[in-house]
């Protein structure tokens, strides 16, 4: 028996009821004869009212000051959650970020864990205590100072803790009960998934799935930590993330699922560059204005230029919220690019399907595409990795289009587990 | 212009408003030439807040986990307010205690300070911004825990920056105007105090008098810091306290008023250990049961003896809270101390007459007797120092025992400044 970190997330801990569950559960893991780490978010509602506070005397809260506020909400709810563990009778901790040695750059409310020094939590488990530690909060190593991790940061905090202790496995606590192969808000019979590979969890992440995030799952793989994602509530096992299948997931040897899921994104918009002169530079003087706005995007796609003209254009994917940011940016160096007009439209969709194993399964895409043309949906944009497509659509046909995908590819909970395709070529 | 610490307590910062409020007054305080350090508390109820939720998960919440609980409330006031003030256009930084070099004992819940660092307090002011500091917080020079200071500790935080930083004055905001000769919700015609002694506002703050705690004037008058307590509502000038009268503050080779003011407390109850033994040890006896039960007593009589049985009877007066702890302590040790029996009386009220003038002028004992006396009010325990006479009266009598005090003095707003008695003998 060894090390576990445990991660409770906001909604597993929105009030002393929720909590005093959750210590029961922490109290099992360790009467079970584990080494017990819990990383914990603030309680439900707490950083939107303080996010509420915030707006309410500045318009444009500093970033500094704005960390140091947000991480009152973990202080909260780490020190509660020990609190109902001692009332168990059993000895229990809280730290914050800084205590717990999780170091970070200096970029205030998204900051990158650079290092973890993780000496006083070592000691206090050596005492026998639980220890209890703040997600999503460090310090800086230059100045000091309180940072946050941004959205999700949580998860990373617990990913963190548990590389840096050589934790057996990192248990992601959450309100559903895995990961499943596609939203069960939109496929009701979407099936969870026991076993997921790193590298496909992470287009998942990338490709809409809500349940962990991109820099989680990446931070994982990096330092080969499993995480078990899974429901607070029910306590049933969830989904293993990992890079390789463990052996407690059946035989191990067997190929992979061909597909893992499907995932499916309405918070894009898409931007159209019209009339790009086809000839080098172009592309790059677009997506370094872009970057110099500091507005991150998704999907890029340019299709061969029209020959009478020798003009093309240049379509790419970001979320609603940077819309503003990448129009304007575009609209002030549109002298120096050298296009006619741009086009905005955030009433578009992604679908994604993601599964290592369409590397060696040739027909995957055709099935996809013949998949959605059955289902009526128009196709707008293609973009492909060696394990994902993805495609854009109008927002209004994705619940369709993913329920289509979902039945086409033998993902539904009463079909055969996964089927083989081949023939057709990819 | 120098170094000034500022206080703010919680009801000055209860909402965004009272944030915007404080941070105005805080910028003119920096427009004027300062360099400022703002203690603030948490805002208005969050401390009360905090307390029922741990309430909700723990019968006993350990002192440990119950101090990293409480300080997410200055957590929030202060990133708050710094925020706050750098929308006004204004650099500001916002520091905890243990950042700001608050090294306390390890005592949670009612921790004392041991030493101040404020290194990074320092290099902010120097950087040219203002420092806002959490109050009632510190870190535990050994273990290195976050620590509470108690009730007033953000007072105290106060005091002892300003004795680190060399501070001309450390300003105390609160929801009243300043001290007064009596309690302004008793006595109508009570005056504010424009200047009052170290000494004189020791005696008050221990003998009920509820603006300053006795832990902060100690502290300023070790280290000779000025405090100015004054309304964050108003803006207008309080009361200085300060052990030699300021030059400011009229001739200040004129002396002291005789009468400083009238205190009061209905927050006590009185013991009587009846039929003890007049012999040497026994009083110890007692109050080594009474401090073995960490309890802290206040005033403490005894009268001669009856010659007929050569018992004694010892009273002493006790916070309510602490009555059923002492009367516990007593009864398990009867045997040992050899008493008949025990009284508890918790309708008593205490007056005190406060001035280091009484020293040299005679006579204030007896007017004071005789003011009660006229007022029909019965006197059920004397005690006194070299600059207070304190009785307790039944608690209904309070109030009406205390205008007549006050009257007598010549205290009244409507009265001479202050009268000198003379000739009848203390």
């Amino acid at each position: 028996m060894g090390l576990v970190v445990q991660k409770y997330g906001g909604s597993s801990v929105a009030d002393a009821e929720g909590i005093k569950r959750v210590a029961k559960r922490i109290v099992e893991a360790k009467k079970n004869g584990h080494q017990v780490v819990v990383v914990v978010s603030a309680m439900g509602d707490t950083t939107d009212e303080l996010i509420d506070l915030a707006e309410q005397v500045s318009p444009m809260p500093a970033g500094r000051e704005f960390d140091m506020l947000l991480t009152a909400g973990e202080r909260i709810s780490m020190a509660l959650l020990a609190m109902a563990i001692k009332n168990l009778g059993h000895e229990a901790q809280s730290f914050t970020g800084s205590q717990a040695g999780v170091i970070t750059d200096s970029v205030h409310n998204k900051a990158r864990i650079i290092d973890v020094t993780p000496g006083r939590i070592r000691t206090a488990l050596d005492e026998g205590n639980i220890a209890i530690v703040a997600g999503f909060q460090g310090v800086s190593a230059d100045k000091k100072d309180i940072t946050t991790l941004g959205r999700g940061g949580s998860d990373t905090t617990a990913v963190a803790l548990a590389a840096a202790l050589e934790a057996e496995v990192c248990e992601i606590y959450t309100d559903v009960d895995g990961v499943f192969t596609a939203d069960p808000r939109v496929v009701k019979k979407a099936r969870k998934i026991d076993w997921i590979s790193s590298e496909d969890m992470l287009e998942l992440a990338s490709s809409g799935s809500k349940v962990l995030l991109h820099r989680c799952v990446e931070y994982a793989r990096r330092y080969n930590i499993p995480i078990h994602v899974r429901s607070s509530f029910s306590g049933l096992p969830g989904t293993w993330v990992s890079n390789e299948k463990p052996e407690s997931q059946g035989d191990h040897k067997v190929e992979h699922a061909i597909i893992s899921g499907v995932a499916h994104d309405v918070s894009e918009a898409k931007v159209t560059v019209v009339g790009v002169p086809d000839k080098p530079g172009e592309a790059a003087a677009i997506f370094r204005a872009i970057a110099d706005a500091e507005v991150n995007i998704d999907m890029v796609v340019q299709n061969v230029s029209a020959v009478t003209t020798g003009l093309t254009d240049i379509s790419f994917t970001l979320p609603k919220t940077e819309g503003r940011k990448a129009i304007d940016a575009l609209e002030k160096n549109k002298a120096g690019i050298g296009f006619d007009s741009l086009r905005y439209d955030d009433q578009i969709g992604k679908i994604s399907l993601v599964g290592a194993g369409m590397k060696t399964n040739p027909g995957v895409t055709a099935s996809f595409f013949e998949a959605l043309s059955n289902a009526g949906v128009n196709i707008e944009l293609i973009s492909t990795s060696e394990i994902r497509i993805s495609v854009v659509t109008r927002a209004d046909d994705v619940p369709e289009a993913v329920r289509a995908v979902h039945s086409a590819f033998g993902l539904d909970s009463d079909s055969d587990e996964a089927v083989v395709y081949g023939g057709t070529g990819r």
